[in-house]
């Protein structure tokens, strides 16, 4: 009898997983398995809300990788002092889980500092990973690894870089590594020569960094050639020398594959700087640069589908970027941006200030072939072109001309009529930018960023945590729990977006 | 021996039933359980993206009973021919499951007709119920119960809905019920006597509405006072003699109600209106009637949790809203919408027509009491005071009364840089919204629709299969499938997304 018992049980718990596996496989994915992804992904487009998404997605007539993920969900943006938020806070919000004042990185509202989601997987003993495509010590990214009241005390941050522990940094440079800007009191001699002394080996030469192999040793990677602000080029600018922001992805992805596992970090900072600048073409170009990046991780997942977790938010909108203008109502006709073949900033830095050398280009005519050139916008030629211009967008291209050529710039346009033209930018660079979009049926209400809420997508374990419609500090919640650290949350979540919002000017 | 075989099978059945059942319940819920939901709501904010949703939600402080519903999407928009859809092509899509052209009502791209999720409900008897705000025979209520190549065949819809054997129509009036503007060759007498021919009892009295009550009748209700194109009030004016969007919606749940159960339509047409002429007051306050009409399902579906769904979208967002705006930078200050009284419409046709009539107004200083009574803003004062105006405002202001003084519409203003400035409305109705709306942070970047993608929530019975990524179409799609007409689909689905994305100009 003993005997048949056992054999009994040992059948019918054989039978039991079989029924239990199928149920599982016949019903929806489980949200919340009890097991935590071995590698992490958090991809964040800085300035990328839907508008940004489906421009690009126009652009190329094919889904985007991040919007083909299993789980979609709207997240509202708010910081906890401004309805419009910013990046700093965002980013806290989105690493950390917790709302925070405007400016303020990895601390709370009242300066408490809070540990980051980043932090959380080194803790774990996983290794972590910081990639962006602006300078590394800015808003975003600073935010993974540092815990300062000011996004400016760029020294500060990165000695907290250089004191982080992290395996991989890649992207742009650092602004102020020896504190000559920022003056900190805290000095603790040059910060690259502080991350050197604990363990990171620098790299700057594409053929260097291709050639990269995983190692003990830590890496701070940028591109030698850095545009603006210690930031990539925008991809509309990118050289075959630059490595792209795809390649410092895949670069970390290898580096970082270990045994147990990794988190990393990827943000598309340059999509929020091509909006301020209103730049439609230059956003796109940024967004699909951003796109690829995923893709990487989206093959990487595809390769070990029940060990990782992909997750792809923005910060916020920026520039009220619509699909949809006045002047051209119910049309769109986005191929007229393939015209442009440089960012408002190239322009602006390279080809205006190379004009402006010459005397005799004071004169609007003169530079009419580079617009023709670089915007694709005519000055002649019969109606049915698009591209020829309109007399009345003449008139705004001259007046723009005339202020470009006599240096202004922002601090000299308090006239708030003017400011609305050019947002402080280059005139010139703006005007074309802005005449294009609106010929693409592509319009802008802001130089800075605006508070509709953002998508947000995700894939592989677990990923359904990620529908439904939350703020963005549930991000950094959702991932730490869904890693494991959700027993007991590292953070009580206050009711802060009910309050944020009411308070949130 | 073989007592023992049957008692070990019989003890692990029940084992296995037992952990089959505990793992349906662990997991998340299955999607497309066998159940059909009994009651299906439909609801549609025409106009309405994440930036009309989000500046509701911000006026009021409090979370949209939309934006708390369970399940959340992101939803494409494109028509068959253009990327950038309208009402007609749709609504078309949200009711049949079909991309179809530019004006189409029912009807596929090659004017076959379709048959919406509304006459599906008919055929499984179940009841039928449509809901509008705006006049009952235009383009969105229209898909989903009429077949016609053009929406503007009103005369043609109205008969259709005569013939539809729905059991409620709740709003608006009609547009042409007599065959005088359309002049439709198939003309088979007034739509109206038709209607009550088939049954139709049509009420108009708010107490009498009020008062009916279950029974065989079928409805045809609209409210006695249609403020513009047979529509109901914007919400900002609605008098307390007005039937509002919710009561229309309440009262359709009260005579829709029967064991076989219903399917409703609810549409908020006139955030779409508003969004055209760029007025967000009345944008925001017909978000909020439409938001009070889904609370009223969310009720019912509290009371009737198991057998109940509910899905909430829009066609397209209307005008390029953005929560932000290049002169207020990173500020926002809702609280100024406060000062708008009246909607744009009210404000042209009764105060300022009102205003017209005496020949000593024709003076800027005549029309700025009326200005600071119904708008707020003020023309003198402290700079302290937002409300007070610019003089570039002001210049704005006097520039548009001088064209609405001289009769200036439309047809009139033919000048682009004209058109951007007032989009074909009055001039000076349309700036005051303009003017108010940039104080309180929120821009325009069009009068007509723009093709960012807009949100779907769901709740209730099977709402998960509307998380997501997903065109309009797949919104009937889900429902039909969910309804239970979806083992064999009424229309085999296309690769339309990706085709109509290309296409689309």
């Amino acid at each position: 009898m003993k005997r048949f018992y056992f054999q009994k049980i040992k059948w019918c718990a054989l039978f039991a997983v079989l029924i239990f596996a199928s149920a599982l496989i016949v019903s929806s994915q489980v949200v919340f398995a009890a097991d935590s992804p071995k590698y992490v992904f958090l991809f964040i487009g800085d300035g990328m809300g839907l508008p940004q998404k489906m421009a690009a997605e126009k652009y190329i007539g094919k889904k985007l990788v991040m919007n083909s993920l299993s789980a979609h969900g709207v997240t509202t943006t708010n910081a906890a002092d401004r309805f419009i938020t910013g990046s700093a806070a965002a980013a806290t919000a989105i690493a950390t889980g917790m709302k925070t004042n405007i400016g303020f990185i990895g601390m709370d509202s009242n300066q408490k500092p809070l540990k980051s989601i980043a932090q959380i997987a080194k803790e774990k003993g996983m290794k972590a990973g910081i990639v962006t495509s602006v300078s590394i010590d800015h808003a975003t990214p600073a935010a993974f690894y540092a815990n300062v009241p000011s996004r400016s005390q760029y020294y500060d941050i990165a000695v907290a870089l250089a004191k982080s522990g992290f395996d991989y940094f890649g992207g742009g440079g650092m602004k102020d590594p020896a504190n000559k800007r920022e003056n900190s009191l805290n000095f603790q001699g040059d910060a690259l020569e502080l991350a050197k002394k604990n363990g990171y080996r620098v790299v700057t030469k594409k053929q260097e960094f291709l050639a990269l192999k995983p190692s003990k040793e830590k890496i701070l990677a940028y591109n030698e050639w850095l545009q603006d602000g210690g930031a990539l080029s925008y991809a509309l600018d990118m050289r075959e020398q630059d490595i792209s922001l795809a390649e410092f992805t895949a670069k970390g992805i290898e580096l970082l594959d270990n045994p147990k596992g990794f988190f990393m970090m990827v943000e598309g900072g340059k999509i929020d700087w091509a909006c301020h600048a209103n730049d439609g073409a230059a956003s796109i170009h940024d967004t699909l640069a951003f796109d690829e990046a995923v893709k990487h991780a989206y093959d990487f997942y595809k390769a070990h589908p029940k060990k990782t977790l992909i997750v792809v938010t923005g910060d916020h909108e920026t520039g009220g970027m619509a699909l949809g203008f006045a002047g051209t109502r119910y049309e769109s006709n986005f191929k007229v941006l393939n015209n442009q073949s440089v960012s408002f900033q190239r322009f602006g830095d390279e080809i205006l200030a190379e004009f402006k050398k010459k005397e005799s280009n004071k004169v609007f005519d003169a530079i009419k072939p580079l617009i023709t050139k670089y915007f694709g916008l005519k000055f002649d030629g019969g109606t049915q072109d698009s591209m020829v211009l309109q007399s009345y967008e003449i008139d705004r291209l001259k007046s723009a001309f005339e202020r470009s050529m006599a240096g202004d710039t922002e601090e000299k346009s308090y006239d708030p009529e003017v400011y609305l033209l050019y947002g402080g930018y280059d005139p010139l660079s703006i005007t074309l930018t802005h005449i294009l979009n609106q010929k693409a049926g592509m319009a802008w209400t802001s130089y800075k960023h605006t508070a509709v809420p953002i998508a947000t997508s995700a894939a592989g374990l677990q990923a359904e945590a990620f529908n439904g419609y939350y703020d963005n500090t549930d991000i950094a919640l959702k991932i730490m729990s869904i890693m494991g650290s959700g027993d007991k949350p590292v953070y009580e979540k206050q009711s802060q977006n009910q309050t944020a919002m009411v308070q949130g000017r």
